[in-house]
């Protein structure tokens, strides 16, 4: 558009250097080394409309090193979305801006999903591929159609979630994926080779990956080997051969230009090296009219988009699940719907099968999964079909041993949109997930997790498959809802409860024992996070708080303080997140002042005092599990009615 | 031995089916299929002496695919160690057992790490090769010259840190490693190509591994495979075709024997297809009495030992370094070695690092190393030269962007023994390590982890890099000792707290920005876990109780709180395991009943309950952080002296 791919290039060096210099933070390295790839990227290849960020049909990209933010700004700005307004790129890393330190996708329309913790950016965009690809399946070409793009750097490649992410994309057979590789030879510490000696494209090869490669630097070298992934049927990754800090004459090619600013004096010299004169923040206005001509090439692909969308048979149904609402009471009718078959003891893994069957049946949206545990979780109801290479309409992915990368696909998913994902594992192994379960709650992303075998339950196979620490330490993660219920009213419930909730993710710990029904349905009492199960019947002393597999036993110590004429409440407490959004008189009737209030779980007591207060009672596990039958661990551990109502009489006593 | 290696091998699997079957749980399918791989290994391969279990140049074997677990309780009860015994057998995943679900290292000696989450034991045996190359490096062939052997399955090699051991592994060259694969084509779910469609070889070889490969159950194969992977100088993967559950003539080679007891007619079906007359738990003379001898050869090689170790001019220096004793003294006295050239405003980072300088002078069984933040995470000191393949005698591994796999490989290290592991990252990205973080505590292995950029104090990076619920979550950890000092003199002694505890793991979680001196060193009060930092001057009304960086703030509070009139004690909180082993008449010295009581940290209030009481002040973030200037942040997350000590004025009139 009659100005050099160069001076385009260059546009983004020069803001990325002045932003960072301006905080006096950042990472400049990247963007320098990255500009000519993204500017090839974003000229030539990506499909996108910056006056419809969210145009369901755009490509995807994923800016997977995350700290390399500037680059992703300056893209942005200069192509013409609403935001980063400049004012915003001067403002970069600084409160109230949204250009943070690493891109946030609740920040600004643009930034897919949020970036900086390595390798997840890679691992969410086989999400986005997969479900790119399951709704062309159901919709076709005509309304579904586009790639994920994304560049990654070594630290992405390096970190164990490349493994499982590389693997499930091959498997997958997710042509419509393309990795863009910065293979500037250098992380933090120095050479890549201080730290590893792999030969990269070997390993993507062995998982059914196209690689291509280019000289970074090289606009009509980057077309070529762009077009050569776009064109090929498998995933590829791109290897760009590029220089980290292109630009700064001094500083480029070194760890120097990673994470810190250049320094007045390298700005000064690189501005020479690259003949721009302009000052900070300035571009030229042909430079920012070429760069806004190529923002606006999307509209008409959009509105030819739009025009299909119109006239297709579906389409009110594909808009529909873009929109992605779902309805509580919806959900609750479908998670009850094959209520007459559940029996009235079974495990809440089990009794989440049923609600499971329902919701699955009524809502095309969701897409099961478990991490290779499919039999245990009890994830794959007879709705879904096998998502594979071969069948995409398929609702269940086999993410096979990867826990991690089933989580950050999930939220991929999620974030593409038109699908709800789910999967499952066993709760000790949130542990491996747990930094995708984190950018879950942080991107406000609709993921359900199925995390069964929630307690010493599990038995024999002993502590390392024993969660103690976890239901509690998932609690801690801002905006996750845990969930643990208690039988299979509250399961279905719960299950309702996490799928009507478009802003954020729903973790559910779920039983491997059988548990009694403890309440009718209908009501929905869950919603309030916990409630009064039961009653005292004698002049109540006694609240005793339980979650899950330990709301029946603490029922059972309930009757026998009742017995010796000991006054006890029982309250279900599903949800904490949910019961601390509750209005305080709410609450204060639920946990009443003047009792001795105990809690009951199989877990860390640490925290329950916020419940249990000073004078209560906290019943639990505070060290590692054992390996033995479930009934005989509960023995062992003190968690039975009979041990738990002898404390409870001994604390009255005292 | 006069015994047919099909007899020995069957001797494997009839323990391990009738064990399972006894148990009514367990996992007979690995057992049995590699039963005749670890025949030769155990035979032919393998240096051990069961007399002696704790042999430090005994060959390390690890079982990675711990759920195989009677594997191993078969080979140590028939090669002659004095636990299992076959009533420990007969009692498999029974409460009281030593034959626990999966292996534990605590319950037997021989069983050298605890499996079980997939993934983790062959990424500890990296540690172990690790620690052997550098105690070989500094005692010489004489004294250090063993192998570590690893069996691990499909799950382990799918799992993502096994990218990360893999690569470690090869860019280390540690060719003393060998990792027995059994490539039985099985998962959970059933065949592997259902989730993986990775040529695994082509993998290793890419990370500069060398592959070698055999049938499984051919023992002229095996051994020859065996042979080769021994004398290769890399390290090796043998590739064993197996057939899972191999000998159960109905069930073989399906997912069905993979997790469940085969059943009473299936068991007696494998008798009569391997020949196998013998009752339950019954092992023939001839064949116990051949697994015997072989158990009794490693005893002359042990004394050769012996005799060499005696000799050894360092002898002593090396008994002392496997002992593992440091008297906390000592380390205390190393930790303050530099105390001199520590500045009073000083990063707990930086501080560590000061201490750090005395401490490796002083101690050299420590190896220290960082996942790719060396400079940020200051934890390289001049006495640590690099520790690669070309100079094992090092004593610093640049881990790479391998945060679990160093977590990993540090937990290997630790148990092996003779080398105290230390290693980096960023507090936030604890999340990445936290499975290796939690089988440390389980194990109770000594490894320091250095966590820096602790708190918001990140600044700029954000919210994907600022810890908020991370340290309330790692203190649930059971057996995990975190401490999260205020100043240079509590970080010196936090490190010695943490060197000198032999039977477990310490975390420091440190911060990014500087902080002032709060008092003088000498009296170890980090000991005890909290204490009165600050005595109030007028009439004592509150209690400030805060960690790390959030110390110095209480202090200001706590002087604009006196300024008042308001007597006010600041209590300083490096460790809460710490604190609550102290006796009740010390805490309630520092936390007195009769005072408002408020907790100051920079991240989650969920848990600070247990020691503000019902009638506290907590003051912490619940949500996530935001990008900006770290004072800015303390100011917009309401973390100032003011507003603190505002905050504590509006309770005590309220």
């Amino acid at each position: 558009m009659g100005v050099a791919d160069t001076d385009l290039a260059n546009a983004i060096r020069a803001l990325s250097m002045d932003a960072v210099e301006a905080a006096n933070s950042g990472h400049p390295g990247m963007p320098m080394g990255m500009a000519d790839v993204a500017t090839v990227l974003f000229t030539r290849y990506l499909k996108f409309d910056p006056t419809e960020p969210k145009w369901p049909d755009r490509d995807r990209f994923v800016l997977s090193a995350g700290h390399g933010s500037m680059l992703i700004y300056a893209l942005l700005h200069l192509t013409g979305y609403a935001a980063p307004t400049i004012d915003d790129v001067r403002n970069f890393r600084q409160i109230g801006s949204p250009c943070a330190g690493h891109p946030e996708n609740f920040e600004l329309p643009g930034v897919e999903c949020t970036t900086g913790p390595l390798g997840q950016g890679l691992a969410m965009a086989v999400g986005m591929a997969a479900a790119e690809r399951h709704l062309n399946a159901v919709f076709g070409d005509t309304v579904v159609d586009h790639r994920t793009w994304v560049i990654a750097g070594d630290g992405c490649l390096m970190e164990g979630i490349n493994h499982e992410a590389v693997g499930l994309a091959g498997t997958l057979g997710l042509g419509r994926l393309n990795v863009l590789w910065d293979d500037n030879r250098i992380t933090i510490d120095g050479a890549v080779a201080l730290s590893s000696s792999e030969d990269i494209p070997v390993r993507y090869r062995a998982s059914g990956w196209h690689v291509a490669e280019c000289d970074g630097h090289d606009f009509a070298d980057i077309d070529r080997a762009l077009a050569e992934a776009a064109a090929d049927p498998r995933p590829s990754l791109v290897q760009c051969r590029t220089i980290i800090g292109k630009g700064a004459p001094n500083k480029q090619g070194t760890s120097k230009t990673h994470g810190s600013p250049l320094g007045k004096d390298e700005v000064a010299a690189a501005r020479a090296a690259l003949g721009w004169t302009h000052a900070p923040f300035e571009i030229p206005g042909d430079i920012a009219a070429a760069w806004r001509r190529y923002g606006e090439r999307g509209a008409e692909t959009r509105a030819a988009w739009e025009s299909r969308l119109a006239a297709h048979v579906d389409g009110a149904e594909f808009s529909r699940r873009m929109a992605g609402d779902v309805e509580l009471e919806d959900a609750t009718g479908w998670a009850f719907a094959t209520w007459d078959e559940v029996p009235t003891s079974v495990a809440t893994r089990k009794a989440s099968e049923f609600a499971l069957t329902g919701l699955t049946a009524a809502m095309p949206e969701l897409i099961g999964g478990s991490a290779d545990l499919t039999g245990s979780n009890f994830t794959k109801t007879d709705s879904l079909k096998t998502f594979s290479a071969s069948d995409y309409a398929g609702r269940y992915i086999n993410y096979g041993i990867r826990e991690f990368g089933m989580a950050a696909a999930m939220n991929g998913m999620a974030l593409h949109g038109g699908v709800i994902p789910f999967g499952g594992t066993f709760l000790v192994f949130s542990d491996y997930a747990r930094p995708a379960i984190r950018l879950s709650a942080l991107q406000r992303a609709r993921v359900v997790y199925v995390m069964t075998h929630d307690s010493i339950g599990v038995g024999e196979d002993g502590p390392t498959h024993q969660p103690i620490e976890h239901v509690m330490s998932l609690r801690m993660i801002p905006g996750l809802d845990v969930y643990r219920p208690c039988d299979a009213v509250e399961t279905a419930e719960c299950w309702a409860l996490a799928l009507a909730r478009k802003d954020g993710p729903g973790l559910l710990a779920l039983s491997r024992q059988n548990l009694p029904l403890l309440r009718e349905g209908g009501d929905m009492l869950s919603a309030r996070g916990a409630y009064r199960l039961r009653a005292a019947t004698a002049d109540r002393r006694v609240v005793l708080i339980a979650t899950g597999s330990e709301v029946a036993i603490a029922v059972e110590a309930a009757d026998r303080l009742e017995g010796q004429g000991i006054g006890a409440d029982v309250v279900s407490m599903p949800c904490w997140s949910r019961f601390d959004a509750q209005d305080a008189g709410y609450r204060a009737d639920v946990l009443p002042a003047d009792t001795l209030k105990v809690s009951v779980e199989a877990g860390t007591t640490l925290g329950w005092e916020r419940y249990t207060g000073d004078g209560g009672l906290r019943i639990g596990i505070d060290g590692f599990g054992a390996s033995g039958p479930s009934g005989a661990l509960y023995t062992h551990f003190g968690l039975t009615a009979e041990a738990i109502a002898d404390k409870i009489i001994a604390k009255l006593q005292s």
